[in-house]
């Protein structure tokens, strides 16, 4: 069922940072984002993969985690992600990805939930400092970082409580807390 | 396989009109918009829901259908959409949906296919003229419109040809050919 690929994906931000993600797996799941609709078909989206430990290094440090948690600078040493798939809007084809991004990245997230991995869709991203550490072309802009791994967290979606905050949290398990909005609030019509 | 849904996933434009998608049906693909990852979980989406005759051919003429194809104004009565899934962002809640409305709208489709539903998301929309049909308050800005139904044609994806067109085309059968870009054309690294 798809329903429950899509529950078990949440935005995990802490991995066993032990465990190898193969560039052949990175490969399966960008081909399910490649088989995924884009605007007017012009599929601008570009794809750069990334799972050893030294390149993850250099793209860690670009990347703003869980803005909510402001006692929290991202996962430790350890933790962080075993691989990365940074998704590029390539200029030479559009000037914009429209919401490809989004759509590529819910297919390639729904995979990597099937293949028992987790990710977080990161779009707050030092895009200055992930260029030079990519030695990025122009052509190129960086629209979405995936990070991936296995995780290591609990996250769990609860209502949303009368004062209508929707700020993400950690309860004292470290269980991570996201209030989502009622199928009602959001139906308009 | 997620595989399999995301590929049989295609962009239908002509469906069987005379079959009825249920409210209950529409509810739950929304539900899975619902449970998709959000930028900053701020959740800015809000849908209408149109499955009824009437209301759906007030949204029809507001839609423009298949670009690529010049000598085809869109599905003739009989072939039109039975539902329409309207993604909004709430301006009260923010003035941008990011990417949302893409992973939303990949979530719903998804859902759909598992259904044995199908449908198209539609970008090229006339605002204005939706805007009125809708009746629709300024609060809300119209991203993405999902047309759904049962398809009633076939749809393929092939290489794309030398000459790099990525333009889609029906043959002499009506099967609708999507020309789609290589794994290792769009991985760069």
């Amino acid at each position: 069922m798809i329903k429950d690929l899509i529950s078990r994906n949440r935005s995990y931000r802490r991995f066993d940072e032990s465990f190898v993600v193969s560039t052949e797996t990175l490969r399966e799941l960008v081909d399910l984002g490649r088989l995924s609709p884009s605007g007017a078909n012009r599929q601008p989206l570009k794809y750069i993969l990334s799972n050893d430990p030294e390149n993850n290094a250099r793209i860690f440090p670009a990347l703003n985690w869980a803005g909510y948690l402001s006692d929290w600078d991202g996962p430790p040493e350890g933790e962080q992600p075993s691989a990365y798939i940074i998704l590029l809007g390539d200029n030479d084809i559009s000037q914009s990805t429209g919401c490809d991004h989004g759509i590529a990245a819910q297919s390639i997230l729904l995979g990597a939930v099937e293949k028992e991995l987790g990710g977080c869709m990161i779009a707050s991203i030092q895009k200055g400092k992930l260029r030079e550490a990519l030695n990025l072309s122009e052509r190129y802009d960086i629209v979405l970082v995936i990070a991936l791994g296995k995780p290591v967290e609990t996250v769990v979606i609860d209502p949303i409580a009368t004062d209508g905050d929707i700020k993400y949290w950690r309860d004292e398990q470290a269980t991570h807390h996201v209030p989502k909005r009622s199928l009602d609030e959001i139906i308009i019509e």
